[in-house]
């Protein structure tokens, strides 16, 4: 309870209420470590053990507190390693008994696909900020259930697009905003991996993924080309591609889709889960900018038509998502990814498997300028 | 005359007839400078102006012999600068009678497309070596024409992919071949530019033309897909895209395309007039090699993925180019680029316009290994 109250109090500062620090900036760096937002991962697959909870270690706004998990074995192996009492391990029965514990600010669901929904879901009914990773859900209805839960909650929501966190993504985006080299004029991303292993991982059973490769990488080719030309589009057309349907049985190994936007650019994604590809590129009137890696967990790297190497230090792409997120929470400060880019996307994702079904046909999209941040 | 019996001489000894020099190498270091065959350039557009012509200065096996132009004011500029006799000054009424010019080897078809059949004919029919410049043709038909020209005249062939000859994109072939970094299974190639000026330039009517980035840029994107790949594609579908239909009144603006190789591996497309961009990229199994700039006038850049950068001393590709086909007339080396490569290449094409026509519907493809060189 303590930790709480000194929390709000630093946040109350944030918001203006302090006579002398009116910065948030100035603010974080007053906080101290005690005032930490408390983070529950829901789900510990690899990409909570190996990145969502090591970044914690490092966040300066957040930490983990609680785990939600339906794996015994693991509660006992956590527990040691971050230092967590029991009545901070979860399981998926209990998991909406998490409302009771005030030192949990925030769920990141980090559950299969279809899991999404109805995590999130809880998360912001038990009154808890919500992290839903991406994709957000595998429907668009289903994200407006997420969205409106967490208003109807009055809690913060934000999808696991850390990219938007990332140095090298914000650079492009600054470069879209700012015409560095003039309109963008087309933006090319191609976002994939090889999948070769686990025949019964829930990434290849459409039940819990919802979709394959665009569900998966695909996601980021779609958020590359809209950041990337700093608008979202008015059309796609997409096409779908098999070599390995005896292992692809049930989702989507390689999609390929193209997009036209406002203002007469181009866009062009493909996705796969049978090759490794990385990259994204912006070709404006007078020059481009190209990330190669584009989405990885880093470092990414980048260069221009005229020769510049982009070059930003590495720091953990999710210990930044947090921590922006957390002052979010805290300090009012802008909301990187909101809900609603989750559900654009999700839009989109719809639309590319609705082109698909239909033999290549073009599909309007009227998002005007929903999600761009 | 002399020139043409010196020529021919030495070509007798490549073709294994001297006694002491069998090798086409060794043959070349020993041809002096008058043993080089006489290159007819008919259309003195850009291209002829600014990079064959040049290019002819540096060959080592050929040289700038005679000008084929409908512009009269053209004819003493070239004369002078080329030190030309009248007698090697043609224009396309009087082109057949180069027939009689002995001196005239090669006759390299730089014209709009519409009009590469009707001269690359009407050369082969003259008893002159052809080059037909990039598309081969408008229609396979056309490419058919020609081919069957040149083989009744016992003449060879070859289209203006003057990349063939060119490092980097040896260099490509030679990873692909050799499976560098596996096998391949993605590759993707853009090729475009911003056209704005000239609303009345050939290449924007389609009598003169025969189609608009897809059959300039296009080829260059088409090219670098299959040799990027080492196969030809089984497969295409493909997209079309106008911004600026009021400038582009006849002819395609962007055209995007999709390929399914034997291998299983795909292939995806990008051509446009409406954009700058020159790149190509091949993802293997366990590693991948990128051109940017992929197919302009060099010099080229490339690097993979374990961070090689790829860097050949840059030479007139024209030259290359050039040299590369006097040397399969004088000593039997491989045509690198013959002449079923262009109709294939045209084949693709024209499947291409029909998976626009029919709404982007899967267009089969029966190449087998025509044209792969």
């Amino acid at each position: 309870m303590k930790k709480i109250n000194r929390r709000k109090f630093n946040a109350s500062l944030a918001l203006g209420m302090g006579t002398v620090m009116t910065s948030p900036l100035a603010c974080a760096t007053a906080i101290s470590p005690q005032k930490k937002l408390g983070v529950a991962l829901v789900g510990l697959g690899s990409y909570s053990e190996y990145q969502l909870a090591p970044a914690l270690l490092e966040t300066a706004h957040c930490y983990l507190a609680a785990i939600v998990t339906g794996t015994p074995a693991k509660e006992k192996i956590w527990a040691e390693k971050y230092n967590l009492p029991s009545t901070h391990i979860y399981n998926y029965e209990n998991f909406d008994s998490i409302a009771n514990n005030k030192e949990v600010d925030i769920v990141y669901v980090v559950l299969p696909n279809s899991m999404h929904a109805d995590f999130s879901i809880r998360a912001a009914k038990a009154g808890k900020h919500v992290i839903c990773e991406k994709p957000m859900a595998v429907s668009v209805e289903e994200c407006d259930a997420i969205i409106n839960a967490c208003e109807k909650a009055k809690v913060k929501l934000s999808v696991g697009y850390r990219l938007h966190s990332e140095p090298y993504t914000q650079e492009i985006k600054k470069m879209v905003k700012e015409k560095y080299y003039g309109e963008v004029r087309y933006v090319a991303a191609d976002a994939a991996y090889f999948s070769n292993s686990h025949p019964n991982q829930w990434r290849l059973d459409r039940k819990l993924s919802g979709g394959g490769a665009l569900m998966n990488m695909g996601v980021y080719s779609i958020q590359s080309a809209i950041y990337g030309s700093g608008q979202n589009p008015v059309s796609v057309i997409a096409q779908e591609f098999s070599t390995r349907p005896q292992y692809f049985k049930d989702t989507d190994e390689t999609i390929t889709a193209q997009f036209e936007f406002p203002n007469g650019a181009m866009g062009s994604i493909f996705t796969s889960h049978n090759v490794n590809m990385n990259r994204s590129h912006t070709a404006f009137e007078k020059g481009w900018v190209a990330l190669n890696p584009a989405n990885n967990y880093g470092p990414l790297a980048g260069h221009t038509s005229d020769g510049k190497v982009l070059n930003f230090p590495h720091e953990s792409q999710q210990k930044l998502q947090m921590d922006d997120f957390a002052k979010h929470i805290l300090f009012g400060s802008e909301n990187l990814v909101p809900g609603e880019m989750g559900k654009r996307d999700m839009i989109i994702i719809e639309a590319i498997y609705k082109s698909i079904q239909e033999g290549g046909k073009k599909i309007p999209l009227d998002l005007g300028m929903m999600g761009i941040v």
